[in-house]
This record gives C-alpha cells, sequence and structure tokens, in this order.
C-alpha cells in the first residue's frame, strides 16, 4: 500500500536518470512536441537541500547530499527513515565517538521532527536491500545532522491516518496533509489543471480572465451568500458562477475565454457539497455544440493523468429522453448493463426501498424459459404483451424485469435508483460491475429549456439558466407550447455523475427579453445591463464548465471531494480546523451597518427541527 | 498609434510563416528548452472560423477562408473593414447582380454589427497596400455572407475610446473591452501569468493549491469583509491574502506551494485600489531569504513579455534605513539620481508644498563655485561643515541641495517626496527622468520587525505581519529593545512601486507565542490553530507575494490597475456596469439573521461629512 502510493507519487515528477537528447522534428503536430516534452521539475533549486529523499537511487551512489524531511521512523538508535513529500529514504545513525553529536540528535528527536542531514549515498548490505521502497538499493551514511523543529506529541499517526474519524483529520488538517494520499491528490489536482491550462492556452489560443466575485444579486439567486458593504443596506453577493460575466466578454470581443473559477453556493448542510468550489470555466464566440463537445474532450486527452488508461474520445452521446427512458435518470453510470444475478430476498428489498423512499410500487417480473411469467403481474399482461415487452427490452431468458407505473419521470427516476441499489448489491457480493480504472464518459444533450415549477407547476422556470438557447428546430413552439422546447444544454456525465454542463446561449435581446419577462416573469432590470450589452453587437456564443473538484474526486478515485480539497468545510459549513464561521462582537458590525437579529428561543427550536441532525462527518 | 497596438498584440500570438523545424539538442538547459519551443495556438480551432482576421497575409493569397468579426467601417458600400481581436482586415463587397443579397446584408448591417464572411484572399490592386496595417498587402472577395447579430447605437465608438470618461468605459466595459488597449492588456495579463506557472510548476516542481476564501477573521483584521452564515450571529470572513493557509501548507510537508490568490480588502474609498485584487502567493520550506529572492528574479525574467527588454538579474537591494536616508522612502524609484535643472521658483513652490502638506520646513542650498553658499541657512553652517557636506552628499558644483530638520522618518520622508516632485516638475520641462520602458527592480531588506502604534507609541505593532521572523543578527535584543530588532522582511520595488513582499516566517511556536502574547498584546485564542501546527514539526519557511495587478499595470504602462482588470469596480467599490453592490429585501437577509441597521439622519449626514466626497472616477 504505502509503497504503491510512493511509486504513483513519484511517477511524473521526476526520473533519476538526468536529461535525455531530445530531437524534435517540425514534421511532428505542435500537441505531440508538447506532449512529448520532458518535465523534469527542479525539486531542490533555491533550497538547503541538494536532493529529495524519495528520489535517491543507485545511481546516486557515492553522491554528497543533504536532505531535508520529516522523522519517519528509528530502529534501535541504527537507522532512522526520513520522509518528505517525494518518498523515504534510510538514514544510517553513526555510531563512532567522533559523530556524537549527530547520534544524540537523531536518536533524541522525537518521530515528526524535521531535520537536516548530510551525508553520502551508499550501497545497502547485501541482503539489506528493500524491493518494496523506490530507495530500498541506497542509504545515507550521515556526516553531519542539524535539528530544525522538534514535534510535540501527536492526536494521531500520519502513517495511520485512514483509521481516524474525518473530524479528527479536519482539524488538524495540516497532519492529514502530510498523508501520501493527500499529498498524491493534491498533486494531480495541480498537474492536472496545469495540463488543462497548457491545452487551452499555449495549443488553442483561450485567454485566461479573471472574473469579479463581489457581484450583485442574480434572479432567483437564492443561494448567494450576501456581503454587506459600507453603504447603509447594500449589500454584494458571491456569485455561483462567473455566468453573466463570461457572456459579457464575449460581447467585448475576448472570444475565447477560461478560467479556473472560484465559485459560491449555499445550500446549508448537505453532504459532499461545499460552500466554495472550483469550476473549469469556458466560454468561446462562433462555436456550436460540436465545437465545444471536441474543445471538451480534446482538453480531458491531454490532461489525462499518465498512469490511467488514456481518455478515448469522441465520447458517446445520449438524448435527455433517452438516458431518463434507459437508465432513469439524467447521469447514467454507463460502465455497466446489469440486469442479473439477483437473489429472490434482493428482490423484496428493492421493492420495499422503492416503497419506502419513493412512494412507488414496484413488481418484478421473471421472464423464465416456456414465458410463463412467474410474477403477480404475470396475469394481467397478456401473451401477445408479453413478447413485446421481452423483444422491446432485449430481455435474457433468465433475466429479472422490474416493472412500475405512474408518471413517466418519477416513475423512470425509481427504477434508475433501483438499478444503482441493484449494482450495491452485488457489489456487495464481490461481482465487479463498476470497475474504478474504468471511466466512461457520456454526452446528454436535448434536455427540456423549461419545467414547471415545483411550488406552482403552472408556471415555468428554466431548466438550467434562462441564457439557454432553444433548440434550433423547436423555436417555433416557444410560442405555442414552451414546454415542449428541447435547449442546446448538454451535460457531461462520468461514471453516473454529472462532471460539466453548458450550452450555446440566447445571443438576441428580444428572444431573451421574451424569455425572461414573458416566459419566466423575472425581473428584467436587474439584467438590464446583460440584455444591453446583447444589442450592441453579441457575437452567437456558448461555453460550459466543469467542476474541477468533483472530477478530481472520480480521477483519484476518493471517497470524498473533501479528498481533493486542501482545507475544505465540514457538510455544516464549519472550517474544523480554525473554527470559522465565527463570533462578531456588535462594533465589527458596525461599518456594515447590520445589526445580528437573535432568534427567539421557540424559532431557534424550529429552525433547529426543520434542520435534519447531521453530526459533524 | 492604432497599428502599433495591432502589431504588438499580434507578435507573440501566432506566426503566419507556419511551421519552423526545430532541433533541440539535450545539452541545451530545460530552460532554454521551454523558451524556446514555439507556441502557436489554434486560434480558430472548434469554431465557424478558418481565419482571424488580424492573421492574414500575403502568404494566404488564394486561400478560401471564413472570418466571423465585427463591422469596423465601411467605404462607399465597396469596402467594409472587418475586425476581431487579432487585427482588420478589408472585405470587397461585390457589385455584382447576383451577389445582391450579400451586399444588401454588408452595406445595411450598422456598424459593430457581427457578421461572418466567406470568400478567398486576394491581392489588393497596385498602389493601395496599405503598409500600416498588418494585413494591408491583401483584401477578402467576398462569396457569401451572414448577418450574426446587428448594433443598435452605441454610446461611445469603439476606435475613440480613450476620449470618454472612465465612468462611461465602466458602465458600458463590455464595450470598452473591445478597444485594442483593453484586449493587449488582459491578453499580455493571460500570456504573462501562463508563463509564471510554467515557471513554478514545470521548471521548478510547485503544487498550485487553491485555499479557502471563507475563512474567520484573522487578529487586527478591520479591513475583512464579512459574511453572514446560516447560524445565528456566526460570520466567515474574506482573508486578506492566504497567509495561514500556506503557513499550514508547509506544515503539511507540501513545500512549494503556489497560487494566483484572489484576496479582499475593505479599505473604503481610495483611488486606484480595488476591493478584490490578485496576487501571485508563493511559499517555500527549506529555503532562506537568498532563495526566495532568486526563485523571483527568475520568476519575472522567464514570465517578461518578449516585447519588452529582457529582466536583468540579480536585481539590486538596499537596507531598508539606506532607502529611508537617501530616497526618503522605503519604496525608491531607482531609474533616475536627479538633482539638477531647477529654476528658482521651482524651488519656491516645492518649499511651498513642503509646509503646506507636510507642515515642514526645506531650505534649498546652492553649492556653488568659491562655496558662497547661496541659501538662507548659509550664515549658520561653518566652512569645514560645508566642505565635509559636500564631500558625504557627493554634490557637484553646480547641483541643489535641499535641507530640511526634524525627526529622521518625517524629515526623510517630506525630501523623498519633493524628489518626486522634481521629477514631475522637469518631466513637465520636456527631460525624460523616469524612462517608461526601462524597468528598474530593487529589494529593500531589513525592515524594522515592529513599529510603535499610531494611536498609542508606548505599545508596539507588527510592521508586516506578527509571522515575520526577526533577524537573526538581533534575536537577542527581542527581549531588551524590540524596537531595535530587524526582521526577515522583504519587499520588491519596480520604478518606486512596492510590487511584492514576503518573509521568512516564525517556525518556532514559542517565539511565535511570546511575540504575538507579550510583544504584541494579540488574543492568541484566534490563532491557537497556527501556534498548535508549529508544535507539530513546522519546517522553517519563507515566502513572498507579487501584486499582480500592479504588476501587469506597469508592464503595460496603463494608467491605472483598473486598465488590466476585466471588470473593475470604481474606486468607491462600485461595479457600474452592473449596479453592485445592490439593496436586497428583508427577507433575502432573514435566512441569516442579519438586519440593516439605518442611520439616524444626523449620523448618515456625520458620515458622509467624515468621508470626502469622490465623484465616481
Amino acid at each position: 500500500m504505502f509503497s504503491c502510493w510512493l511509486s504513483r507519487l513519484c511517477r511524473g515528477l521526476s526520473t533519476p536518470t538526468g536529461r535525455v537528447t531530445h530531437l524534435i522534428q517540425g514534421s511532428l503536430s505542435r500537441r505531440l512536441m508538447l506532449s512529448s516534452q520532458r518535465r523534469i521539475p527542479e525539486l531542490s533549486s533555491f533550497v538547503a537541500r541538494t536532493n529529495t529523499c524519495g528520489e535517491l537511487r543507485s545511481s546516486h551512489l557515492g553522491q554528497e547530499v543533504t536532505l531535508c524531511g520529516w522523522i519517519q521512523y528509528r530502529r534501535q538508535n541504527i537507522f532512522l527513515v526520513l520522509r518528505d513529500f517525494h518518498g523515504l529514504v534510510q538514514v544510517v545513525i553513526p555510531q563512532d565517538e567522533s559523530a556524537a553529536s549527530v547520534k544524540k540528535i537523531l536518536c533524541e528527536a522525537p518521530m515528526e521532527s524535521v531535520v537536516q542531514v548530510s551525508g553520502t549515498v551508499i550501497s545497502r548490505p547485501p541482503g539489506q536491500e528493500n524491493p518494496k521502497m523506490p530507495t530500498g538499493e541506497i542509504e545515507i551514511k550521515v556526516k553531519s545532522a542539524q535539528l530544525l523543529n522538534t514535534c510535540k506529541k501527536l492526536p494521531f499517526e500520519i502513517k495511520d491516518f485512514v483509521k481516524k474519524t474525518e473530524a479528527l483529520r479536519l482539524q488538524y488538517r495540516y497532519l492529514d496533509l502530510r498523508s501520501f494520499q493527500m499529498q498524491y491528490n493534491l498533486r494531480l489536482r495541480s498537474r492536472m489543471v496545469m495540463k488543462m491550462r497548457e491545452y487551452l492556452c499555449n495549443l488553442h489560443g483561450f485567454v485566461d480572465i479573471e472574473t469579479p466575485t463581489l457581484f450583485k444579486r442574480t434572479p432567483g439567486g437564492a443561494k448567494e451568500f450576501v456581503i454587506p458593504s459600507r453603504e447603509p443596506g447594500k449589500f454584494y453577493c458571491l456569485p455561483q458562477s462567473p455566468q453573466q460575466f463570461k457572456q459579457l466578454l464575449m460581447v467585448g470581443g475576448l472570444d475565447r475565454y477560461f478560467q479556473v473559477a472560484r465559485c459560491y453556493r449555499d445550500e446549508g448542510s448537505r453532504p459532499d457539497r461545499q460552500p466554495e468550489f472550483t469550476q473549469i470555466d469556458i466560454e468561446m464566440s462562433f462555436v456550436d455544440q460540436i465545437g465545444i463537445r471536441s474543445l471538451i474532450e480534446g482538453l480531458l486527452q491531454y490532461s489525462w493523468p499518465s498512469d490511467k488508461d488514456p481518455v478515448v474520445v469522441p465520447f458517446p452521446s445520449m438524448t435527455f429522453a433517452e438516458a431518463l427512458a434507459s437508465y432513469g435518470t439524467d447521469k447514467p453510470d454507463t460502465r455497466f448493463g446489469m440486469k442479473k444475478y439477483l437473489k429472490r430476498k434482493d428482490i423484496e428489498s428493492l421493492r420495499k426501498l422503492a416503497a419506502d423512499h419513493f412512494n412507488q410500487e414496484v413488481l418484478p417480473v421473471f421472464p423464465k424459459a416456456n414465458r410463463n411469467w412467474n410474477s403477480p403481474v404475470a396475469k394481467s399482461i397478456m401473451e401477445e404483451q408479453r413478447s413485446e415487452l421481452i423483444r422491446l427490452m432485449e430481455i435474457q431468458e433468465d433475466g429479472v424485469v422490474l416493472l412500475t407505473a405512474g408518471e413517466h419521470r418519477k416513475a423512470c427516476s425509481v427504477l434508475g435508483k433501483l438499478r444503482l441499489e441493484c449494482a450495491d448489491l452485488l457489489e456487495a457480493r464481490g461481482l465487479v460491475l463498476r470497475d474504478p480504472a474504468l471511466f466512461s464518459f457520456l454526452w446528454v444533450v436535448d434536455f427540456p429549456l423549461f419545467l414547471p415549477k415545483e411550488e406552482n407547476p403552472g408556471e415555468l422556470e428554466s431548466a438550467h439558466h434562462p441564457f439557454t438557447a432553444p433548440h434550433p428546430s423547436d423555436i417555433h413552439l416557444l410560442h405555442t407550447e414552451p414546454k415542449q422546447v428541447r435547449s442546446q444544454h448538454y451535460d457531461l456525465v462520468l461514471n453516473g455523475n454529472e462532471i460539466g454542463g453548458g450550452s450555446i446561449r440566447i445571443h438576441d435581446a428580444e428572444l431573451q427579453r421574451y424569455i425572461l419577462a414573458t416566459l419566466l416573469k423575472e425581473d428584467v432590470k436587474l439584467l438590464s445591463h446583460l440584455l444591453q450589452a446583447l444589442d450592441f453587437g453579441a457575437p452567437p456564443h456558448g461555453g460550459i464548465a466543469l467542476g474541477l473538484d468533483r472530477l478530481i474526486c472520480l480521477v483519484t478515485g476518493a471517497p470524498s471531494i473533501r479528498d481533493v480539497i486542501a482545507f475544505p468545510k465540514s457538510f455544516r459549513g464549519h472550517d474544523l480546523m480554525s473554527n470559522a464561521p465565527d463570533s462578531l462582537p456588535p462594533e465589527e458590525l458596525k461599518p456594515y451597518h447590520i445589526q445580528v437579529s437573535w432568534p427567539a428561543d421557540s424559532e431557534a427550536e424550529k429552525s433547529s427541527l426543520n434542520q435534519p441532525y447531521h453530526p459533524e462527518s
């Protein structure tokens, strides 16, 4: 386990073999040139060390080195294992009288103290090599040592972090970050984002533009944090995305924009969400859906980590209607088909789940041999309907069919959830349905442009956001049957998770006004600047945003997005390390012309009742 | 002017000559390899156009092209100039009957409408070439055209933006962004940041790590915006820098960190400040001051735009004491020495300035021939003092000396300001003292660690921040004469502007506690997480932050940082385009348990009196 992380961590960081002769021909494509170019970052420039602990190999034998690192462990006051981000190396503690002071330092420093040692790289005695350790052929014969800092008794051991509760890990995040898994996750994230930047800036001429985060409320922006200003009653808001700004950049002629954008969403307590998150935000002028899709396929292919299987493009695509009908969700996990191996008691637990959680009756059908269906529902299905169903559903004879009835979207959705439940059941029996090494991308397209409002189904709301362009084939329906209009929105799905979404935008001011004012009944005043911008020669444009935290989480196989963020909040939005958010004395609120409205006791009780109790992770 | 922007804009974007054969030898250094590698971004991948308007040259003759752009102007319904971010190109409007529909589109579309045209690149007729235009040898013979969007009457013409008020430019920022100057500034910014990333990540193994912006109040953080949370009375704060997080990353073993970090500072109305700004934030373990300085010198050298003179390293350095004594400031403009050419009436205006603005008497001395000083002060200076002064100040015989008396820091500061005033006076006469093409970097070091508190000079406050390490030679003074202790802080100055600052930090928990609690009398509880982290094996570390907006402003020669930010706030903190900050209905504040405290009329009046009136830019 340990050496596995090590070798994954080291790959792509440096090679111990020194410099390689490059002969790059002009006939190679630009892309090849960039990716074939060796990256050997100098990991020890500008600092006290000559080498990292993890990079030393037999090729360094005889070299005088200076290393800095943490004491990982010590054996019988003879050996000491020193750790830095790059790996581990064995240090031989000198035993002769003349080196008594060095021995004292190295033997007395508590575990996790920081030391600097200088010495010679030597071979381990024959038979003492450790093939599980990348540096296992060598050790360091120390000449001098310096204690850079001591370490008090730790709340947990660094190497054992996985067994600690997440709350403890978050409280001592700076210790948790020393784990190889966190080092691997954060370094992979940095490298992957850097490759994305190379692809966008250097290969395709995109411009990295920073947009403001002190903005104003957007229509319907109920999940936006508010920031009081020094003007009484005036507030900034933290935007959920740079949507308006990126469209305004297109109007401004900056026609290939991207940003690794910090976004904010106040959703209260929801597991695996963060109040601040990061998206790869992209917008282009003069582009269509196919253009954006090709760009993103190329982006992921180019930036994909070299220790994973390469990404195959183009990604398959599926309409929203198809995804709902076949998978019961708009984000199908297409790694598996899965309609087998269920046991009778599984079926019962699935029926119970559907009834308890979704208030939906589900009936199993076993279309066994002789078409003598073994199901409570069998008697109400005619013989010829049976064969038709079998044909339509492409059922195998020993399969199981789960039937349900009801409103299309709801019925499909329940069956989609049961499909994932079945996968859980089968994987609990050791069947690998969802191979973690498999990355199954899928475009979902042709979403509806509008949905009925949940609280008032007679009115419409945008399925995504009000700037989404209608599907060109459905524009004629806008004035007659707006509910039937499909949009030019597209989602990117990876292994059953939505990792991105975007659309071709409306660039016609009249159409945008009609949709906002007449169909959505929004207050157009809040968006007057955007509508005006569309009047002044706005080019056709479209874009996309990829959820970076979720993407890196899937790539690294981390159990939670908190494992790919250096300092995440708990799912109640707390920083358990620094104790944010925190109380402020009233005088610090005065310049902002606000005061706290303390809830009355009864109200506080009510609000705590409304909010389901979530213990901190 | 116009073609000058154009050619600066195009340089570094693409070369029209196609691909060049590269032969890169392994014997070349890594740095050379990376910078010699040609970047020819594909500016027309994934989109409707085949080429940009600005890239077409004689080498494209005969090619069928599709272009998308804005109509810049039209001449006699025969020619039309099409513009995109890359430049201008002349389009010939077809005059024959068969192309009547194309002619109609191109002749009737208002200026700044967006069109797509397809046609052939042809030579301009002999004598009609325009050598001032990069595309001046060719024009486009159009076959088809499409009106992508029309443009209503503009509030100002795009090409004339400089003459408009800044308020108008900010209100219609999306139009202002179409100007060549804004395109140049934002694209240069993007390229320069990308090169910095290459240097840090690809050459030196730095890890790009995002730190939270929803944090808690830091001690003394009076300029931090507050964000109410859904817990009554609990607030997040937007940090002024990732200072605590980057130090915690060092404790976490992520030993080479950087981030292009969004930072926040609520300073009310101050010219040329922004409530949100960006810094290149860097931290390293096991490093000393010289290491950080070399890193930054290499960073600026590597990322410096190719159309400027190369940066020469190492940068000179000067102690704070020296800078104050010689230049009267901690950020000297070292482009000029300057002690000449002043006229009698200039001296009078300088004396008046010092008396009116700084309440400080200044006396001129003219050490002319014969040492017969022409000055009111001459008679009180002895003959031998005169020669000593002339020797010490290295005065030329025809120079002018301005003398003043008083507290050292204040007296120096006045003289420093008069020095800049002299430069203004002399430049108004046509003397070039501060060459805008000259970039004069300077390190200022050995700052004091503490300053007396302004409101209570008996107490100390940090000259920079409380995590700055004391100078190793002065540690013994910490307990006896803390005011005499110099720090390991360093500032980077460019042409008289502070563009960066940093320090070696305290990594010893006891020392940090002593400074915070005993010397600064801060509430240590607010920083308990950081103090605890130092206890658990914190490595020695240090770092720096460069102010990106200011740096890009100086590099581009822009008059204000607002010209290098896509959507800046006015200096009262307003977004004049979207009208942020804005009012919110009370029900939107309810989830955050706050209400507005409307100031009483008298109070409002008082506060408006305290705040000097600033018309919006």
